[in-house]
């Protein structure tokens, strides 16, 4: 293995530039060429192909977005646009790919792999945390703490006018983020898909947080924890209880900002652990961190199963709501 | 005089609890005793009072929201809920009232100054920047940055993407956080309630931002600088030219939050100035910073006059979007 | 078990009101009294007592610092101090213990334990990270992240005057936080206590980073890395090598602020758990997280064992350094 | 005029960036190419000059430091210097200079004007805010916030360890940071040094404090406000009055971070109006801001001219601690 190509893929992540740098400076420690392979699937293309030096990826650690950028790529869907990407990656002598991104990246890379047999691993890039195989995924730190951050300053309204706010953080499928900044942000209510609450049920907590003295209250809703949304329920709430509430719909902030030290780490590990696997000959798997531990996980077990929210600390969650 | 009062009115701001402590500190080295109205005029009608010594507002410097609590009150709105409020002043025995607000509580302390003769001075305390007799309002800078925070991150996957985000910001009547934070996060338009923008100029603006290479853009979106907000610009827009945008709605969130060093120093002055007001006789005024020195306005003109945003600034910023 | 009594010793860490809070909802939901013991081992000698229930300790999750104080107490050292200290916990009726602290606060535990035969377990708040029986401490994150943003900042300037800087964490004993802020913040040294590294090795290290063509270094000291800290060491380079560099200690910024997320759900887990602990019968024992779940150490081996540094983390920060 | 070269210079402020991109743009749109020159006056001495577009300067408005970097120069200190200097940029047909920066840049500017006629306007960056002419230099509002989020965390520590602390903020020949941080952070004492204060006035505050029921005292100290700084003045407080207190110097973090809104706004206005300035025919002037407008200072009364600190402010420093 001489050359090798890195790119990002999906919705960006904090922290993904320090896993770029990881794939380089490893990469180039180990003797190889690193090729960035910009916008994605999409500039594999196109033959959108720069190579990336030690120096070239100096002071992006701390950077949030993607320098390699990413975009989606309906031509990629095709046998030929990946046959065109192929051609691409062969001429210019690529051995091994490093995708960085999330379940629909790895599903391309795993088509790349198994129609064209280009050795390809991959890195968990999404604020999600919604992949099998790793405890957490590259940008889910930073983007709770900026929807706690966010929470922070909406209790002290909430407080100060003692009022019930919806916030709505990201997670189609996942509660993953609901979850933990509900509990760091002390809400009373967390609603999850993985446990839909119907709306009185939403109502009837509420009413007992007043009736215990709260003056305020904050209900974290998963994007995916309520049809239609957190504006949905909290209408709905209105409508079965008379309860008003204010809505916040966090949205796009979520996914960017200066990566956490948590994520330039765990980027920079699992940067590094994807050069290490392709040297070591993997291929067709993800890279993820385990108790501690770098681990491989075959991208259709990575993509496949589903990683399960902490039951624990959703009970726990009630109980402090207390 | 010897007893005076303070309050917290409207939607609470970063800075008011600067402000309150600034009146109870500089009231009792004045030799005043200071009370503490809760939840605005709501608890004025109520009677919800609290001494307040110099010890009871230590660490709340850096609190966002209002230890007094804020709240509406439709009551206060009849003559008989006002003279209910006057009677419970007066049984209090304050001789003298600090409110701290906007623009609805100024009006709202001018009708128990006409009615009732209770001398009262306000502190203008609200994020909007838009009352006049004053260069800022306390919680306007802290406000600011944290939407700028907020564009700062979207940058980020704007420029990931290379894609156009529409970003609305706090501002019925006025832009002057729209165009504050549009300079300051470099945004390609601002549109603001002072000068509207039909969805064709913005889509023109947008195009050719992307012809002189730009490959990502934000539009920064006063509430009321389109009617509907930034998602009726947004279809509005992708109507007219086929651009395709992402929404962001910031909301409560730039309520918020520890104040920013600029808002604590001015809420600190202008509490304190409040104060100086009082027992120099003033009545009937709002106490403001204009050049960096303490002016008062009467409180009618502080509502009625209008103040423009910096035109040379809006100029300055279309040149800045190159 | 009816009563328990919670407090917190040693140097304050981000989070620890978060256990506070967790340890008085969970208790109360679980049937008990909860009893906050202020300023630590000092104010258990003194009786200062206070009950809390579920409302007084809302709204503090998000605060640093510590409400129920911490102290010293040269008193508790001695046999006498520690009867009284056992006496006046009797006298209240507290059937159990939970103590937030770090090693110093284990050992006071365990002698209260042997002596007056006092149920006790304990949680680890301290920032340094070097207790053995949990991933990670209470505090650890939030100072890593606090030390990594003055590290940004720094590289901002070392970046424009083409500059070497050597910072100061802390951490006398144990690199925890050095290490990880080195990673994260990118630097091209990191000295701990665990490998402590000759000045000529640090100038030699320097030099090399200066040729490969980057210019400007960030050197990451822990105050036990080298004999006198960061100066020390930034002297002795330039002895050896004439290069020349600035220093910052960080210091006690390390301590306060409103902690992470991580580090609040871990402080909620952790004082849950601890009531939990104490439930189940559990005594001498610290509660901590290790691969995700709660498990409970004998204080003595807690304060005892020694936890490493992840050496693999270690060599890769050097490749990264690249 | 047709082509104009733009330099930063001195000790790096957050909004030089800002400053540049401002320079750039508004020069671009009036028809004039930009230059920019590297690394200052020593910069100007090597020839390193490179050509800046729109797109040269795009997203750098949010970045610390300065792109164009910084350092000092010896040689331009001797005549032969600056004419080497002068011939350079005659040789790059620059018509016109911007120099960013603080007294020292703007004496050289100064002296390339009297000796080589090359006209030069200056843009005040500094975080000290120490320039005649200008209200607020750019950096100053970064520099201030960060001193106060250092502040607020050692706070958490202050009230929580119930201890005193004396923390050291730039300023060595001025107090404008101290006395900002001083009453946005709730010092108990401000040390300047407009107003040096001996350390036993210091200890009687902080005994004053005490025994009006503070438990904990914050004494910000500026560079100069101290022979020795603050970690003299505490040891001199404890030789005199036993006091006990700990000890932060903030140093280098003060100068980095990415500019708030404040920041990057009066940058972007100084810079635009730096270009303007030149246009006009106006040369040997410092551009400022004064009560929101415009204003050009003669280079000569910018550095020799004493800008006082608000004594109002500093009286009221005083009574808030109460």
């Amino acid at each position: 293995m001489k050359r090798i190509g890195v790119f990002t893929s999906g919705g960006d992540a904090p922290g993904m530039n320090a896993a770029i740098r990881a794939v380089v400076r490893t990469g180039t420690a180990h003797g190889l060429e690193v090729i960035g392979i910009r916008r994605g699937y999409a500039g594999m293309i196109e033959g959108d192909f720069v190579p990336l030096g030690p120096r070239d990826v100096a002071n992006t650690l701390q950077r949030g977005g993607t320098i390699l950028l990413t975009a989606r790529s309906a031509e990629f869907k095709t046998p030929e646009g990946r046959a065109k990407a192929a051609e691409n990656l062969r001429r210019a002598g690529l051995d091994g790919l490093v995708c960085i991104g999330g379940d629909g990246s790895y599903r391309g890379a795993l088509k790349l792999l198994e129609e064209h047999h280009i050795p390809v691993v991959g890195a968990p890039g999404t604020i999600d945390n919604d992949l099998y195989g790793t405890d957490f995924t590259i940008g889910f730190d930073t983007a709770v703490n900026t929807a706690l951050d966010a929470i922070d300053r909406i209790r002290d309204t909430a407080a100060s006018h003692e009022r019930v706010f919806f916030i709505e953080v990201m997670g189609r499928h996942a509660g993953f983020i609901a979850l933990e900044v509900g509990i760091a942000g002390g809400a009373e209510v967390i609603v999850l898909p993985e446990d839909p609450l119907p709306a009185s049920v939403c109502a009837e907590v509420i009413s007992q947080s007043s009736a215990k003295g709260k003056r305020s209250s904050i209900v974290v809703v998963a994007e995916g924890g309520y049809e239609g949304g957190a504006e949905a329920l909290a209408r709905d709430v209105k409508a079965c209880s008379g309860i008003e509430a204010r809505v916040t719909v966090l949205g796009h902030i979520q996914r960017g900002g200066s990566p956490t030290a948590i994520d330039r780490v765990l980027a920079s590990r699992l940067g590094a652990g994807c050069v290490d696997a392709l040297l070591s000959g993997a291929s067709g798997v993800a890279v993820g961190e385990v108790d501690g531990e770098i681990r491989l996980t075959p991208f259709r077990e990575a993509v496949e199963r589903r990683k399960d929210i902490n039951r624990k600390k959703y009970e726990l969650a009630k109980v402090l709501a207390l």
